[in-house]
């Protein structure tokens, strides 16, 4: 299959392009077009290893009408336009490696409707998850992904397909996701479904949607899934002699159908940056996280039997909590984990790995990784989302040390392929971006060029977010 | 976006190529070649009002690479091949318009493995899910989507992403298939995605494919989720009033969140036609079938509750039971109704309807059907899954009536655009095939261009189930 029409190489814009494109973008949209460069690196800011590549311009959108406009003139100029929410990602998803325009959708913010009835939500691309579940509060329901911020946007969400602490029991974005509103690189507008619960009608552009980054078309409003908010939740904190201890047990807990509505794992490493980050005592150990949905009977069951085959298999100490003060106080640890990790190493940038594999070979992951971990003489905390399989080892590194980058990269590149061996994948929940290129085609080899081929047919042009998930250059 | 390149018009074979074509398929496949008139018309029958249109040959395939080969030979010839696993779907998507190979894949029946400890199983395409749920039986585990027939495949049930009774607790095939193995257009084998409980790696093109009729690629192989059986089932039966206080009850046991696992309606058509089917003397008024699954506690409480409900509502009767036998006795009526109906009124044909609208519309979407029923003198029985929202009327007729043919067609026309005008879909769960083409239109708009363009893009001979889901030539 053929990535792209011949005729219509995908590249960089050349600076006349570029120049009369930011014209045309002033001259529509005035002072809410800006080429700053505090804002324009602002728009490239990584939380991660990925280094900023800032795009020429950027360019705040109120409306989908909006949106729709600054894609036909990205597409008169072959300027890359790459859509923006709160900068969150992982993967250098905001980068604009051949420049172009960021187009931040934060401005679109309105929640549009809430039908407690269907159990969903309208809203805007740019609504934060935060401000999302506080509009919710008084309905007794909410929306369940968890990332790990509340700054995070619904659109971006929905773009690199999120998912977090809670996915083991409401489900990721993929599953969260009813509809979606996007414009497409011609500039049309779709609704990806209607807003029934279920649809057989034709193909499901939702899902192509949902996990596309950016590269198919902007997405402009989500539907989403909200849930009730459970009659009763109990916090459990459970430590461990090892981390293998504790694989073993979310493995079994996982195959018994325990109901879990989280858990994290988190390693002594972790605990250690997150005493001396919160000035917290906890026990330097390999410790899960939990927390139980349901009704009162429910949960006190499911926490029970939880506790019991800890117990059993070698757990060191397990305490739980029903009131929401000591939920907090057993789960402060984390929240806070990955900032903590940033604050005790200072100096040092993280990678964040993001392999997920099947559960039934968590132990068996991670226990590889820690081998691989020490034999390389790193420092790489290691949390995770242990009952998706999901995990985060987290190498630090001196990002002007380039030998220390490339021996961190070769890390991040066997633990990818050590879970692709596993009959895993190499990103859970952070998506390919910049980072994961070559994974993915060790990971889904043919595939990727039904992927390419989808992009180019949608995309003719490559404007939309160049250079991620695949290179078509 | 261009349908299709300008130079590879889609468009039947000419008898030249067929023959050619059928040639090198005997040649190659020897007795798994068939153009036998019954194999032929059977390979296209249709459990509904779509008049059989049979391929020119059938071919027996007994595994992936057997797939690939056929593919080759359909492309080299431009013959239409049309995915086949046991023909019970409902809207033409088993008719050959063009003629061409139907592929039937019911001889790859292997179940590859079993992963209880990741709640998975890998199985071929033309696995049953009768068979499968028999191959399950001592493992504690089971495949929940249930279409209403065991003789349904797994392929394809995923190619039409079927739903059925069970959707409402356990979710539809877009939700339980994990990953597929498909034989593209041009002859590529892909898996979608790894065996990892989530992924973010790149398109979803497990979603693509499930859903996509066989238009996309031909699916071999799928991983699906299954589910632990649970603790303790409740059936009951809830009999109404009326159809309004049974949508009623519905939504608002829907809106409370009560965990039902089958909340399924049937109308007082239906119960007659049940009685006389099946010797019953239940009460000819609308009724809801339920089951409850958890703990022995939970199914007691989620009973409980239900029942006050439904007579705080003002039902007219409830019964339920725990013990296998009697929940058997309980659904007999539902799982009957469709054979029922059929039997009830001889000599006519259903068609089968398939609108889903948001729950919340349900009792509206439902009463504004029973008034245009009336109003237009059709016998049409209602069944529903109405915990998601969707319902089948089912207009009966005599096919060999064109005016009568026309009458039930533009009924069928006016319910879709209704659950349209409802936010709703005009097929919840048996697909587009040649019936809902156009409305398909209607609820989607713009959405289908895009549709058009990805199967021009992977398709680009058109050779994969042409004129389903919508019309290229």
């Amino acid at each position: 299959m053929a990535p792209q029409p011949d005729d219509q190489p995908m590249s960089a814009p050349d600076s006349q392009d570029r120049h009369e494109a930011i014209s045309r973008l002033v001259k529509r949209f005035g002072d809410r077009v800006t080429t700053n460069d505090g804002i324009r690196n602002q728009h490239s800011n990584s939380l991660t290893w990925h280094a900023a590549e800032p795009p020429d311009v950027v360019v705040f959108a109120q409306d989908t009408g909006e949106v729709a406009e600054v894609v036909a003139i990205a597409a008169k100029y072959r300027m890359p336009i790459i859509p923006f929410g709160a900068g969150t990602s992982l993967e250098g998803h905001v980068n604009a490696p051949w420049g172009g325009i960021s187009l931040d959708l934060s401005g679109m913010d309105a929640i549009l409707c809430v039908n407690p009835g269907d159990l969903d939500c309208t809203v805007e691309a740019g609504v934060t998850r935060g401000a999302l579940n506080s509009h919710l509060r008084d309905t007794g329901l909410f929306f369940s992904v968890d990332p790990g911020t509340q700054e995070a946007t619904i659109g971006g969400m929905a773009a690199t397909r999120a998912s977090g602490t809670t996915a083991v029991r409401y489900g990721t974005m993929r599953d969260n996701v009813i509809s979606l509103q996007a414009v497409m690189a011609d500039g049309t507008v779709i609704d990806t479904a209607s807003r029934a619960g279920k649809s057989a009608a034709g193909y499901d552009l939702t899902r192509l949607l949902v996990g596309s980054e950016g590269t198919l078309g902007i997405i402009t409003q989500a539907t989403v899934r909200l849930h009730g908010r459970p009659e009763a939740v109990i916090a459990a904190v459970a430590g461990f002699q090892s981390l293998d201890q504790a694989c073993q047990v979310t493995m079994q807990a996982i195959a018994m159908g325990l109901g879990l509505a989280r858990i994290e794992l988190l390693d002594p490493l972790t605990l250690r940056a997150v005493n001396a980050h919160a000035g917290l005592s906890l026990p330097e150990i390999p410790t899960l996280f939990l927390e139980f949905h349901g009704t009162g009977n429910a949960v006190l069951e499911q926490s029970a039997a939880f506790e019991e085959l800890a117990r059993s298999e070698g757990a060191v100490s397990f305490e739980s909590a029903g009131d929401e003060q000591d939920r907090r106080r057993l789960w402060k640890a984390r929240h806070d984990g990955l900032w903590a990790i940033r604050e005790a190493w200072p100096g040092r940038t993280v990678l964040v790995t993001d392999v997920c594999v099947p559960v039934s070979r968590l132990a068996e992951c991670i226990a590889e990784t820690q081998a691989d971990i020490a034999a390389a003489g790193l420092t790489a905390p290691i949390v995770g989302h242990v009952g998706d399989g999901n995990f985060h080892a987290l190498p630090l590194h001196d990002p002007a040390n380039e030998a220390e980058r490339q021996k961190i990269l070769a890390f991040s590149d066997r633990l990818a392929e050590r879970a692709i061996r596993m009959e895993g994948t190499c990103t859970g929940e952070h998506g390919v971006g910049q980072g994961k290129i070559g994974s993915l085609r060790k990971e889904m080899g043919a595939a990727v060029d039904v992927m390419a081929s989808i992009k180019s047919a949608l995309d003719p042009l490559g404007i939309l977010n160049p250079e991620k998930i695949f290179r078509l250059s």
